[in-house]
């Protein structure tokens, strides 16, 4: 059995429509080729107590969990705390993680009351490295807690996942059929049976000339795939 | 009090990083137009019990759920049959969705027996309109369930909200700051404090010229919007 993982997107602006979040798709494929199945992805709004019955609940249910958003120095910046509450450990400013801070101001006055509060790290907790703008993210048990900006958020991630125990990795094939899913869909089912130790979905699409379907097949094993790869082509 | 809502996406598409959502965002724009507050989405695999789970979880926290994917005439469209499940009602082939989805088909053999799936409509439910390709959505309850392609969730969407009741629209303003964040949090903190019937969120961005952050401050008195505005075009 794979490792399994959830991830928690945290901000108003997702659900507000205003932000497009684009971390959870990037997260995703990354834990597609380590092996680590992705389970669920859940956005919560910027408020304590929600934050906190997420995060329990998942990291209860999952090998890991990875949270995005809420880690900088304004007053809506709430993770850090949230997580500590989910633990129920202390949080405070930690001396290395204002040292690694300090060392993205040229003058020390720079690092003001507000941006201290990047330093406020839960009790017990490994730092995770922000290559960008220092801030770091860290992990506090199975929970990865890392920032919202898009290419800091990567940037954590990339430092992160190289520390993990995948699993076997996730290998997919992808035939695009131009007929209606409901002309493909008995033949798909029997297919989708043989091959009981892969996961076969079946996407419908609407183009310019009318319903196609995308077939995908995934599974750990290449040759099952290719098996399987050559019976959805007779759906054709 | 405004009403609450949810949406659940369903497809282990999402959650293996091949697809990248668009639904989620199309509808948080248009429920914030109508005064629903978004307060949850959720991207769950295709599988009965934890689409189950999650339904139960969410109709009875929110005024409403919305569901997309799942609901096609493949052997991955489960959705019907775990709506159903969630409320504890049968579920069979209803005679006004199947001369619906009849419609859509110039031969009559064409609806076949997986397409006939797709008129399989959970007991006491209420059908949603599919102009695009006919087989219809439908509303158990306070669960509204819709089609994952994005052109025919955005058709049944369109059908659908105006059935339902809004709250006051959720207003915006936007202020752009070429400053960090750390640098503005204090008095964004204070204007936050004084602006208490508001939400203000602040969102940190990386760009060619270095870091900046954009003031978003959401509610539904315009007049508090425009007050709070000229507040925060003082910190740049």
């Amino acid at each position: 059995m794979n490792p399994t993982a959830a991830i928690l997107l945290i901000g108003d602006e997702i659900l507000s429509g205003r932000t497009k979040d684009s971390n959870g798709n990037f997260l995703a494929k990354r834990l597609a080729e380590l092996g680590i199945d992705l389970r669920e992805i859940r956005v919560v709004p910027d408020e304590h107590g929600v934050i906190v019955a997420a995060l329990n609940a998942m990291r209860v249910a999952h090998t890991h969990v990875f949270t995005s958003g809420g880690i900088g120095p304004t007053h809506d910046d709430i993770t850090a705390d949230a997580v500590a509450a989910a633990f129920g450990v202390e949080i405070g400013v930690r001396e290395d993680a204002r040292a690694i801070l300090a060392t993205h101001y040229d003058n020390p006055a720079e690092l003001n009351e507000m941006r201290l509060r990047m330093a406020r790290i839960p009790e017990g907790a490994t730092l995770i490295d922000n290559p960008i703008s220092k801030a770091p993210g860290f992990s506090l048990g199975n929970v990865h807690v890392m920032a919202g900006v898009p290419v800091i958020f990567e940037a954590m991630v990339a430092g992160l996942l190289p520390t993990l125990t995948g699993g076997a990795a996730l290998h997919s094939v992808s035939v695009r059929i131009d007929k209606p899913e409901g002309e493909v869909a008995a033949g798909l089912a029997k297919i989708a049976a043989r091959h009981a130790q892969l996961s076969i979905g079946s996407y419908p699409f609407v183009s310019a000339s009318g319903f196609g379907t995308n077939i995908v097949a995934r599974g750990t094993e290449q040759s099952m795939l290719a098996a399987a790869e050559a019976e959805i082509l007779t759906l054709r």
